[in-house]
C-alpha cells in the first residue's frame, strides 16, 4: 500500500504524539481528526545520556510512522509530553530528576534531526489535554487532571485551555501538603499528597509493614521478590482477600479524596479526572472511597455540579494529549 | 456646593461599592476613574432580619452619596461584596452562615429600592478584585488573594479576570485541609487552613492555653475581659515581650506559609496578596515567617517569579473591589 492508497491520507497531514517517560517512550501517529493509526514503544535508557535518549525518541517516532507506512514528510508537527519542569515556549527540559536532565533543548535537538516542528510540555499537562480533548470532547469549561503513578502530578484546564501558570509549573498538585506531620516526601517536605498516595508511598508502607512482621499474600504472589511489585499485584492480593493490602490502598484513596476536595474548594471545576497506573489498576477499590471522602470534605455547594471521574484513556492519554499539543500549537 | 460645581462631576457618572459583612456595612462613592470621594458606615444588625438589613444597606449607600453631595441619580451602578456563597449571575445570597441568610435576592431587592443596577459577588472575590485593580493596576496575569480575619477566604485572578469556577465557589481556600489530624473546623472537617490560622483559631488556642494555666500579658491588657480580645491586642502583647502570644502567632504564620506554598504549587501565580484583619494587625510578625515557610514548601522552580505581598489597601479593598465589580459588570 503506498501513501496515495492510504484511505486516511486525504487529510491534510498527520501529527505525532510522544509520551516520554523515565522508563519508556511511547509514540503515536494521528490523523488530522486525532485518530491514532499507529504506535511504537521503546525503552528510554536514560543512563545512556541525553543525546542517545533524544535519538531513541526520534527512532521511536520513525518506527510509529513506518507502522502506518508514512514518512516524516507526512507529519505537520510533533508533540511531546516530558517529565519534570519544562519551558513550553522554548521546548527545553529545565529540570527532570527522573531523567537526570538539566536545561536540555529537546525541541531544538529533535527539530534538527527530524526537520519538523516539535512542541514540548510537561507530561501531566499533556495527559490532561489528552483526557480533556479525546475523552471529554473539549467540552468542560474547567477540569483538573490528577495522575497517580510512581509520583503524583496534575494538569489544569481553565476556560477550555491548559492553564500553565507564570513559569509553566501550575498543576504540581503532588506537592500540596495535606498532612503536615506526614511522611517525608522526595521534595524534602513532609505530608505532601505524593508522599501519602503515590505508588511509591503505597509500596513503602507495604515494605515497611512486612519488615515489621505483617503477613500478606503479596509475599507468595511475588515469590518473595517484593522488589518486583506492581500496582496490579495489589489488585490480585485484594481479590484474594488480603485485608492488609486493602487497608493500605483504601488509606491512599482517603488521602486522594482529601486532595480532590482541596482542589475543588480552590478551583470549583466542572470535572476532576483521575488517571495513572495506580488508578487504572485499583479503580474499583479506590474510586468509591475517593468520591465519599471528597464529598465529605468539599465546602457546601462547591461540589454539587462537579463530576469526579476516572479516565478511560489509560496509557494512551499521553500520546493523544501530545498530538493535541502538536495540533493546537501549530494552529493556535 | 452644588453638583455642577463639583470638580469631579465632569466624569460621566459615579459608582458605589459596598462591603457588606456580618457585623458592619461600609459604602463608598467612586468616580469613573475609581477614586473614592465619600464613604459611610453602618452596623449590619443581622438579627433584625433580611428586610431591615437590606434597608440599612440602602441607607448606608444614600449616606455616602450625601457625604459627597450626590444623589442616587448620579450613580451608574452599585457593586456589593457579601459574605457566603453568592450566585453572581442572579445576585442572590445562596447561603450565608454569618448573616443566617438563605436564598435572599439581594440584587433584586436593592434595585427595587434604589432603581440603579446592582451587582453582587462573594466578599473575598470582590476584595481580590479591589487589590488586583486598585493596588496592582490590573497588571498581574494571575493572582491569589488570601484574606485572614475571623475566617479565611480567597479569590483567584486568572488571565487578568476574576475566576469564579463552575458554581461561583472558587477560592474557598480556607477549607483546604493542610493537617489531616488538626483541630475541628466550623465546616465539620479537621485541619482546614481556617481552623489553623484564622483569628478564631488563634484566639481559641490562646483561650485554651490560659484555661490550662498559661500566663500572658493579654490578661492584664484586657483587664481580665479576654472576650474583648482583638488582633491588635496580640500585637500589643508581642510588643511588650509576650513570648507565648508570639509563638501562637508564628505558628499561625507557619500554617499560612504552607497554604501559600500549596496554592503556588497548584496555580503558579504571578502574585499572592495577603490581607484581612489578622495580617493587617500582625504583618511584621507574620509576613517574614510566611515568606520563609512558603519558600521551603514551594516546588522547585514554581515560586522563583511569584511575588508574595501583604495588601496595602486594608479595609478599603472591599469597597474599591465592589466599585470595580460595578463598573466592569456594566461595561464588560
Amino acid at each position: 500500500m503506498t501513501n496515495n492508497q492510504n484511505p486516511i491520507n486525504n487529510n491534510k497531514g498527520y501529527y505525532v504524539g510522544v509520551d516520554f517517560g523515565g522508563t519508556k517512550i511511547l509514540s503515536g501517529v494521528f490523523t488530522n481528526s486525532l485518530e491514532c493509526i499507529g504506535t511504537a514503544k521503546k525503552k528510554t535508557k536514560a543512563h545512556k545520556g541525553t543525546e542517545a535518549v533524544i535519538e531513541r525518541i526520534a527512532r521511536c517516532i520513525l518506527e510509529a510512522l513506518d507502522e502506518c507506512r508514512l514518512t516524516i514528510d507526512d507529519i505537520k508537527a510533533i508533540g511531546i509530553g516530558a517529565p519534570g519542569s519544562i519551558n513550553a515556549t522554548t521546548g527545553e527540559v529545565i529540570f527532570s530528576p527522573n531523567l537526570e536532565w538539566k536545561n536540555v533543548p529537546l525541541k531544538r535537538a529533535l527539530e534538527r534531526i527530524l526537520n519538523v516542528p516539535v512542541f514540548v510540555d510537561n507530561d501531566c499537562n499533556v495527559s490532561t489535554l489528552g483526557v480533556f480533548d479525546a475523552e471529554l470532547g473539549a467540552e468542560p469549561e474547567s477540569m483538573i487532571g490528577i495522575f497517580i503513578g510512581t509520583g503524583i502530578g496534575g494538569g489544569i484546564i481553565i476556560n477550555r485551555k491548559l492553564y500553565s501558570g507564570l513559569t509553566n509549573t501550575a498543576g504540581e498538585i503532588g506537592h500540596m501538603v495535606i498532612d503536615i506531620d506526614g511522611p517525608k516526601c522526595g521534595c524534602g517536605n513532609y505530608g505532601c499528597f505524593e508522599a501519602l498516595a503515590s505508588r511509591k508511598a503505597i509500596f513503602t508502607k507495604i515494605y515497611s509493614a512486612i519488615k515489621d512482621g505483617q503477613k500478606t499474600i503479596l509475599t507468595e504472589l511475588l515469590d518473595g521478590k517484593l522488589e518486583n511489585m506492581r500496582s496490579g499485584d495489589l489488585k490480585s492480593a485484594i481479590k484474594r482477600g488480603d485485608e492488609f493490602v486493602l487497608k493500605v490502598v483504601e488509606q491512599a484513596a482517603r488521602y486522594t479524596g482529601i486532595a480532590v476536595a482541596n482542589l475543588i474548594n480552590i478551583l470549583n471545576p466542572e470535572v476532576v479526572a483521575l488517571g495513572g497506573g495506580v488508578i487504572e489498576a485499583l479503580e474499583n477499590e479506590m474510586m468509591p472511597v475517593i468520591l465519599d471522602v471528597a464529598g465529605k470534605h468539599a465546602f457546601p455547594g462547591s461540589m454539587v455540579k462537579t463530576k469526579i471521574i476516572s479516565c478511560r484513556l489509560g496509557d494512551s492519554a499521553g500520546i493523544i494529549g501530545a498530538a493535541v499539543l502538536a495540533k493546537s500549537s501549530l494552529n493556535p
